[in-house]
């Protein structure tokens, strides 16, 4: 045994976490049971706190635990605008580049009828009652999958049956790119989505 | 604001770890939250449960949650010999190795005066009552630092006032190391530790 039964439960335990390996584990356990055990026990009351009480909000299925999110509870962002993304993360990430002002809604995956995954899976249900609320622009951000794309034009289908405008992101190259650097796929795409220049 | 309040502690809180910085914290947050909250609650357990009972052996300052830990505890071991590490760490290092079948005393830190480390914070008076104790072997495995080393100098002479053996780990090149790689500090050691084959 090369464990006490608690450290060994511990290091398991920490394993349940994205990137963590044995060897990352025992330098975490290590850490906080010799150095940072203040830092520990707030991690356990931020976490168990998290766990019990972070839940979907009722609007766009961001994780929150209020019944509505921070972004759907703010009055001073577009509610005739909704950004369609995949995860919470995506959402951030949205968030983060400061170039959107409206509310989100989140799939929490993307359509794959081999998996199971339907409208009803994705929340569209929720999402159509918004759409009939005044909705003017949707603007798709899934990925830019095979399954991303699918559910893009699934999405966009309901958009044009209600007459809203349906936009999507730009796929192209990213800034910072080197022509050399960037995948045939992506610079296939920046191709034959060119900008005229003139306009 | 671009978190809820409770994640933002949460993400604040996982930043204890070791190697986590807010990219990772954000997908662990989001791993557990959206996928794995069963993973999550054992991990609060498992981590409270470590934070409250874990403490250190009363003979050798290993973690462990019994007044003696589970090498100390084991009667099958040799316990006229006695391996010196600095850090819980370095135990199961030298249990990995299955080459030690004797006990273990953790300085938890090396000497360093400059710090206010001194013999005392190292628990080196309970070491000696143990040196007393029918002690043959002394294996000194500080590390190859310059700390290190003064503290393998103080506890070889605690040794030598004792007639007990003092012996230091081998220093030198690693198995499948390439010379070309090896730091020339380790190669010197190497060299100026050099085993006549004709023994």
């Amino acid at each position: 045994m090369a464990y006490s039964p608690l450290l060994q439960d511990l290091l398991e335990a920490l394993r349940c976490l994205p990137g963590v390996g044995p060897r990352t584990a025992q330098r975490m356990a290590f850490r906080l049971l010799e150095q940072n055990r203040d830092g520990g026990r707030r991690l356990v009351e931020a976490m168990d706190k998290a766990l019990e009480q972070i839940t979907e909000c009722e609007r766009c299925r961001m994780l929150a635990e209020t019944e509505l999110c921070w972004i759907c509870a703010n009055t001073g962002r577009d509610h005739g605008t909704v950004c369609i993304v995949e995860s919470p993360a995506d959402v951030i990430a949205v968030e983060e580049s400061a170039s959107y002002n409206g509310r989100y809604f989140v799939l929490t995956g993307r359509l794959s009828p081999l998996d199971g995954i339907g409208p009803d899976e994705l929340g569209l249900h929720l999402l159509e009652s918004q759409l009939d609320d005044g909705m003017r622009e949707m603007i798709i951000a899934t990925s830019a999958t095979v399954e991303g794309e699918a559910t893009a034009g699934y999405l966009a289908s309901l958009a044009r049956q209600r007459g809203i405008k349906a936009t999507r992101i730009a796929h192209g190259v990213p800034l910072g790119g080197e022509l050399e650097f960037v995948d045939s796929s992506t610079l296939s795409l920046a191709i034959s989505g060119r900008l005229n220049l003139d306009e």
